[in-house]
């Protein structure tokens, strides 16, 4: 199956490297990047025969059957609807768009096309919540009653990227939001949020929060926490715990190694992996994985447009409660 | 020191044994039960000289230098009154009482009396909370942002005591409320709670639920959650967490052995301990030998009749939030 | 059941004190000790009736059915012998006596007298290790194939008692000996040890080592290891692992709370339980509990006077092989 | 750097992939099996330019510089010979040979043509691992007193394979001999070693034994055990403890992912990686970049001939000291 890789920063050299040398059945065929030079580079070091600037054109080549859109958020509706058009399947970062609208054109273009159409909320594939998942889905546990997230980063982004972020919400939380979905399996009916800074007065400054809480209570019952933290000193913090009738399941952070040390002070071990992509590592391979699966059998994507859009409005929910010290329902946000 | 226990139900006779076995500063001088045959057994077993059914003139004896009121809760006051005024030192089990006019009765009583009135919230006491007080307190985790607590039981009282508990904030999650501002060290302003019946229709049936979710706001900033079960299928679940600036604590349940047993299944372990008497045993033990202390040196006890008010006024703005859907300040709750 | 405790040392204070307050159908009726102000200090805080120095006339009194023997162990085969040739059930701390043929004459004296005889072997009724022997037992593992014993203490004894301790293996391997052979069941017929002094040379000029390992051949086909360290600065190092056709069994240390914390430097934990009588304090209770019910039952007692004595020519082989560097065969061990 | 691949087995493809994907200055010009349409296979998949059946015209052709040596044992002594005549820098799979003649063959060759040789014990690469020898270097837990290595197969070959395999000890054990010596960074003096059949009669019949344990004493005075068996239930486990004066180091297994769940039967984890290839996956990456390393800095490899050698001296001791039940010097064996 051949790829065409839109962006060449950070997420989309890891899917370039995927799709080239990880997959057997994939190849990479043009990589795009408004910065040339980006794109060049990556193109050599995986041996990619095209690179471009020309985003558009590359979308529309015809040794192109799927395009990976790895570029900034504000980009992404307009390279759906084009890809869509071209009739090549898409797999497309989250979030798809930060405004409803926007991503109810992209949506409406893919499903007129016919084309699948993948969100890249990668965590779903790490075998930690996985597993969670599966639990839940074999009823391991019952019928769950009670959801906790922890998603705390290890620092904070730039104040220049804070500024155009969106928001906490919208920026990190859309990952938990997703994660909570994804695990329980049911939809979110109403938000209650909480949320303060912390961390840095900088970032009240640029009109955002770095520590918060949201609750979450489903439409089958589930009542569920959110907490985060834009900055946990001892590493990326990313656990589940979900409570049921018949027991409960958790899963902990990764480790470097498995030591564990006794000194004449304590017992300790090495912190936690720091870096995301360390730590979600093969999430990322696993997705595209499923993604090449669902095109090549003609089956559903494990992570529909719908589970793009949906995120975006538990994100404006939960800044509403914010914002009006009171739970909000989903029904609520219109736009 | 000479005590007299009021009350030789469960909890009576723990304390019972405590003061007349365990403590070598101690003695009961007689034990009192409207049901004089349960004082009698308990004063047989223990070697205790005098067992009796009239409450009242156990209180006003002699040879009594402090009390530890065991009875059933709408019997508290009366007896912290009446040991206020016979100048008895006194432990009394939570709560002092549902109302909050009739605890401030107590109070002030107990404050005219001069003499010394602990509230026996015993997991304040409890080794592993004890270490996260500890843990904030000196600072190993820096600033505190958030607060997670959970609290479940094994199983679900009798529907017979659920009809007359008062409902399941003031019954279970008071401990919880109690945790929260003894952890954190500061007081909760507002309470935002979700309720549900899980476990079991008849609890609905009774008005009451099994199933809930707290979040707390702290005058110092940090933001907690609650998170309560009546029935935990694995046992009686017991834990915190606390991050901050600096780190977090975890503490975990209590375990009747550590052996881990790997077979061609599964890695795994026996359940933690289920019975809230088993699990917090030595807490038992250390309030009364704080209380003990506090009386002997004349210092302040470590729970104090205030530490006994608040989570009451915490438990009526919880269930005035569940009743009404939007977070409830606790100034708000009068009587 | 009436108690007289010989001996009012460490040991002897914690028997007494379980046999008057923790178990509720034993009494103790009289405590001797050489040094009699030790008798005394004991008696009185625990409301014993009599204290004396003569321990043989304790021994003989009419009002004792059961004597628990914590004196020095060159006086236990004296006071074996009396006791049971005065008819008294009797529990004796490990280890018998230090030569075989003594320790023959006191099993001999048992029997004749057929009264109960249980040596003080605590740890087979510590939780943890119970738990092992239960699940060998029960054949949760399936058939044993090998085991490891980590038996470290926390410091090593003062000179002045390792010169007189009849050595390592004796004094302290005994214990590991008799772990042994009750996980696995079955008897050790060949044993391979090595020695070094590793921790303090003051203990090669006393004659003695410090850190050992010894591989025990069973009859069952199992093989053993058995790890020593007179100084594990981390604390009490107590841990055993089988491994069998169906799987293996580990168990830990005991820790003070559960409590883990995370900083910017390290996940850690306070260390492990430090002093046997905290470690091992469940077992003690335990054990006597067993000796109490097999008295009053007429059941065999779970420790008997064979397990006494095994351990030692155990003890023997061992530090044969360390002295001539190659396997030795219990058989070999005839004194 | 140009590869060549001698073996397209199982070893084989891994390191082809390696060498050919993974990392970013290397490929594979070539591929050698004695079966063509192994090489072939692996050639097509890989893109590997040169697939062939002529070994020898592989390790000479111009576009090699380094080859990796993954064919059967009894040809790895004549390629290494083979390709240190042509030049080529040589990774060999362990053992370099069963026999001690042949290996000083081929270290001489390696020494004579001067090119870089390393031996394939690829778990010291392994993170888990490297953590521990790091403690040790660092020395974060003092002077090590003690050494533990538990090494057990998830189920054993085949006994065609037995047959041929040299027995267990040069074998398995061999990895944990290397093991021993990386940790502890001294020299192994005498081994004592038991061994057993209990997983499987019929790899008695072909003469081997299944289960054992090796005790080492090393040069420096450390005392170490080796635990061994052909078949854990639960998966491939794969473990080492070290002991010392400052404290003590342990390292566990790996496993799938992070879940624990609750029921209201145990607390329990899926089982530990059970395939050695996914177990170490990370460690034949890392190995190959420290080869690569040090042919392209002319810096020492990290696993040199010498220390493929030693290995199996240490197996040829241990086999005997199973054969006449005493314990072997290593001086004591020449050939």
């Amino acid at each position: 199956m051949k790829f065409a890789v839109l962006g060449a920063g950070r997420i989309g050299k890891i899917h370039a490297e995927t799709l080239a040398l990880r997959l057997p059945d994939t190849e990479v065929t043009a990589i795009a990047d408004v910065y040339e030079p980006a794109a060049a580079e990556t193109a050599a070091s995986l041996r990619i025969p095209v690179s471009s600037s020309d985003t558009l054109a590359v979308i529309r080549r015809d040794d192109v059957e799927a395009v990976a859109i790895c570029t900034s958020t504000d980009t992404h509706v307009q390279y759906i609807i084009e890809a869509a058009r071209a009739g090549k399947h898409i797999f497309c970062e989250k979030p798809i768009d930060m405004e409803l609208a926007q991503i109810d054109q992209a949506l409406e273009a893919v499903e007129k096309a016919g084309v699948q159409f993948q969100i890249g909320f990668n965590r779903r594939f790490d075998p930690n919540f996985a597993r969670v998942r599966r639990a839940i889905e074999e009823g391991e546990i019952g019928t769950p009653h009670l959801l906790h997230i922890i998603s705390r980063d290890p620092g904070p982004p730039p104040i220049s990227y804070v500024r155009v972020s969106g928001g906490m919400m919208i920026d990190m939380t859309i990952h938990d939001f997703d994660m909570a979905r994804f695990l329980i399996g049911s939809e979110v009916e109403e938000i209650y949020a909480v949320a303060k800074v912390r961390v840095d007065p900088a970032i009240a400054e640029a009109g955002d929060v770095d520590t918060a809480l949201a609750v979450l209570k489903f439409a089958n019952g589930v009542i569920g926490t959110i907490d985060n933290s834009r900055k946990a000193v001892y590493g990326y913090d990313q656990r589940v715990e979900v409570f049921g009738s018949g027991g409960k399941i958790e899963s902990d952070n990764n480790y470097p190694n498995s030591a564990f040390v006794s000194t004449s002070r304590s017992v300790y071990r090495d912190l936690p992996l720091n870096f995301f992509l360390e730590r979600y590592k093969d999430s990322y391979v696993i997705e595209l994985r499923a993604f090449v699966d669902a095109v090549q059998n003609g089956t559903p994507v494990p992570v529909s447009g719908s589970d793009g859009r949906v995120p975006v409005v538990m994100a404006k929910a939960a800044r509403r409660s914010i914002d009006l010290d009171r739970p909000v329902k989903l029904s609520e946000i219109t736009a």
